[in-house]
């Protein structure tokens, strides 16, 4: 069955409709700072008026995979120690001055503790993101984030919204009725996932150290503007859990935090610290001096739980993913995995090249300049925005060094369909085709030297979306936007 | 035992808590519109850093008397109506546009129904609030209001947030204790309080008239800056009791509803309103022309609930507070009263004179000529700002026609006790003493006829403070803000 379309108001309902939207919104946290931004104002978050149609079949595939996704990742990073290691080492060839270093930082921890980890637990929270292929009706694995992950807290915001729109009668053309039924659009319960897995990692922390009053260290970045996205999860910390949480940036951890046996604390309460939750560090641009290499170093070797540890982080790379989907890699990966979960993982790959020396390689680097339509070429690198598409590619690799094509994958186009939505920024309404990519969490708890799984959950959904025209790089108004499913059969 | 004084913080300690406040308040919607705002945008309300000391004592006091002040303000207006309307007609004489307004419209609308009301059952929405005399340690009763009560929203949210503040360690220098005790900085729960008598009339309504499905009427003013506090009871009405809400301002009633057969209806939809409750409506300025008196007409001769009619509004004016100083009008009003709780009352009054030709008038007009250093003169009108102060009454009167002293009344002055807090406001931090005054809720449904009370509840808490110099009308930069109590014995 088709999705039914957003409702069409009339102007004036749509006013009305959208007077609601952003009183909720502000009410209720669903906001970011502007740029250049005051601390005691905010802003809406850039949200969809509508919930984005999506098919039930393919969000409950996503949800299934979810914590095979989850131990996949922690078996590459436990299992599969040594050739993960070797293929971080080939990827700091290409990017010293970021994998590189966190790959020197890891080994310079492991160097000083005679080979081993100081704390072998570590938490996962992670976001696999997708987008639908309208050619085969499946979902395809944009990527998977392994540290960092945002959006969860407005993600439960967003759903709580269409639904007091819903609620509220503001979709429906007469006020009268709710325009979709509550069940087809779910309200993702990610903050208070997320928080649990932050809970549970102090547990085992707790359990270990023979500890009870312990807290949790948010590593942020200084000025962020979507902070209310982290915060909510600290208010589920304290209001569920009781338990408390610091915010330091890397560039102010060594003043704030003393050391002692291992042991993490916040200098001014000598608080222990059992999670070290980074919200900052995914990304070069996070390391803004040798002193925020330095406060990494030092919080990589205490005992405290990292979420995520270096290598987990690491394993996050888009060349693991592009490795990961050899259907061999796989099996071996999970040696355990019935058919049809197995399966339901292959159908949400497409075809990843390397641009190295590998036969697949070689291939990859043929077929590119015969036929470049079918691809986009991404960087390693964490970051997003500096993908090239189809005919750019051919252009931009002869543009460099063959040898540095390696920083690239090569992944096939997905053809996401489009839909209807309006988009609100600020006060201003766009309403255009949007393309959209969900988002489900996860949280896992394991031994990173044993592979032993503690914890493993499914964690929530999110869905972002686009102007479609924006990922072809033609529209400069192109934004994302934090949007909801429409489950639909 | 004295209160201990808000905590002692190095300024980086409170530079830590003024951002989480911040953060807090904007996440969770303890927020207002600046001036001149664009909708998509808020800011943090202004709110004490710290809750402010408050006996418990006397708090008890103001809550064990609340539902006991709910039903003498419904003793009045039901069982001594005509006394009440003798009362109103004279104010009407002072205050023919506005006063004299309301009361035009309860008159026509009991004669043309044959003397009767369409409506018999009444909303009160009440809030009495009081200030500390550090004289004789007591509260006393600064006004009683019936009408529009603001701040319910918004002071179950910073009751939240000094708990937050405190559970997270931020009130003590150290970050590692509670700095109160959670029981003695208590939550006001009038968001959902105040949501319940609503639903409670909505339920009334629907018994009455064989309805199932029927919706909330706000009547707001247009631009109101406060609307956030509004939306929380709004918020808490849907989600409590799926319970829906339209927001019409006076002017925009007449083309938005329907009324048939005496019942009203939202137009658009159809939807028939159970209770009309007035968040516009309380002073001269709602009504900004002529229109919006008519919009007042037709709402009020509906069968809907009124929170309040307009006889309920009326007797929140000064006057009405005078007369019922009066112990054998409080006697006869309340004639059940046992002596603990008459007593308790009794103490809460301050006296009150009018400046009329009673015996009382006369004394009064004599005396404030002799020591005016006593008194506050205020005008019978709702709206604050107003009040002339001591040395100031008698120059203010020798101005105006003596005819026109019975507009006012004249009040004992009460001694705050003066307590060190600091208020924010946007980024600025201010520390001086402030005064409080604290508001009690409260909610009944009553027979305007009969005098019949259905449900009668005290419905949460308000502490409000601000310079204790602005009221002396000393400093420019005096405003209010919003604050909660710390209970201590």
């Amino acid at each position: 069955m088709a999705p039914k379309g957003f409702p069409e108001l009339l102007k004036e309902h749509e006013d009305e409709l959208v007077e609601s939207l952003l009183h909720w919104s502000l009410s209720n946290g669903l906001i970011m700072y502007p740029p250049n931004y005051a601390k005691y104002q905010a802003n809406n978050a850039p949200i969809t008026l509508f919930p984005t149609p999506f098919p039930k079949k393919l969000y409950e595939n996503a949800i299934e995979v979810q914590e095979v996704f989850n131990e996949l990742y922690v078996n590459v990073i436990s299992k599969e120690k040594e050739w993960l290691i070797a293929k971080i080492k080939e990827l700091s060839e290409f990017d010293q001055s970021f994998t590189g270093e966190l790959f020197n930082i890891y080994q310079k921890i492991l160097s000083e503790n005679g080979g081993k980890l100081k704390q072998e637990l570590s938490l996962g929270l992670f976001r696999s993101d997708y987008m639908i292929n309208s050619v085969d009706e499946t979902i395809k694995q944009i990527e998977f984030n392994t540290i960092s992950v945002s959006f969860g807290g407005l993600s439960s915001k967003v759903g709580k919204l269409h639904q007091y729109l819903n609620n509220s009668g503001y979709y429906d053309d007469k006020y009268s009725m709710k325009y979709y039924d509550n069940e087809h659009i779910p309200i993702s319960n990610s903050i208070n996932k997320l928080a649990k897995g932050i809970n549970e990692a102090n547990y085992y922390y707790n359990d270990q150290t023979h500890n009870t009053k312990t807290v949790i260290l948010f590593i942020i970045q200084e000025g962020e503007r979507n902070v209310f996205d982290q915060r909510h999860i600290e208010y589920s910390l304290i209001e569920n859990h009781q338990l408390k949480s610091y915010r330091l940036s890397l560039e102010k951890v060594q003043e704030e935090v003393v050391i002692n046996n291992d042991k993490l604390y916040i200098k001014q309460t000598m608080d222990e610290v059992s999670v070290v939750y980074y919200r900052s560090g995914y990304g070069p641009n996070d390391y803004t001096s040798s002193k925020c290499w330095e406060s990494r170093y030092l919080l990589e070797k205490t005992l405290a739980i990292k979420c995520p540890s270096i290598l987990t982080q690491l394993s996050g790379t888009k060349k693991i993913q592009q490795i990961l989907t050899n259907e061999e890699i796989l099996k071996k990966l999970l040696p355990k995995i019935d058919t049809k979960t197995y399966n339901q993982l292959l159908s949400t790959f497409v075809k990843i090249y390397p641009l190295d020396d590998s036969e697949e390689g070689k291939y990859a680097k043929k077929i590119i300049f015969e036929d470049s339509s079918k691809f986009v070429l991404k960087p390693q690198r964490e970051g997003g925005g500096n993908n090239i598409y189809k005919e750019d590619i051919p252009k931009f690799l002869q543009k460099i060094d063959e040898k540095d094509w390696g920083a690239y994958i090569l992944m096939e186009l997905i053809h996401p369909p489009k839909y209807s939505n309006k988009i609100i920024r600020n006060d201003e309404i766009y309403n255009e085709d949007i393309i959209s990519e969900l988002g489900i969490f996860g949280s896992i708890i394991f031994n990173e030297t044993t592979g032993e799984i503690k914890l493993n959950f499914e964690s929530g959904h999110l869905l972002r979306s686009k102007f479609s025209s924006s990922n072809e790089g033609g529209v400069a108004a192109g934004f994302g936007c934090v949007d909801n499913i429409y489950l639909y059969e």
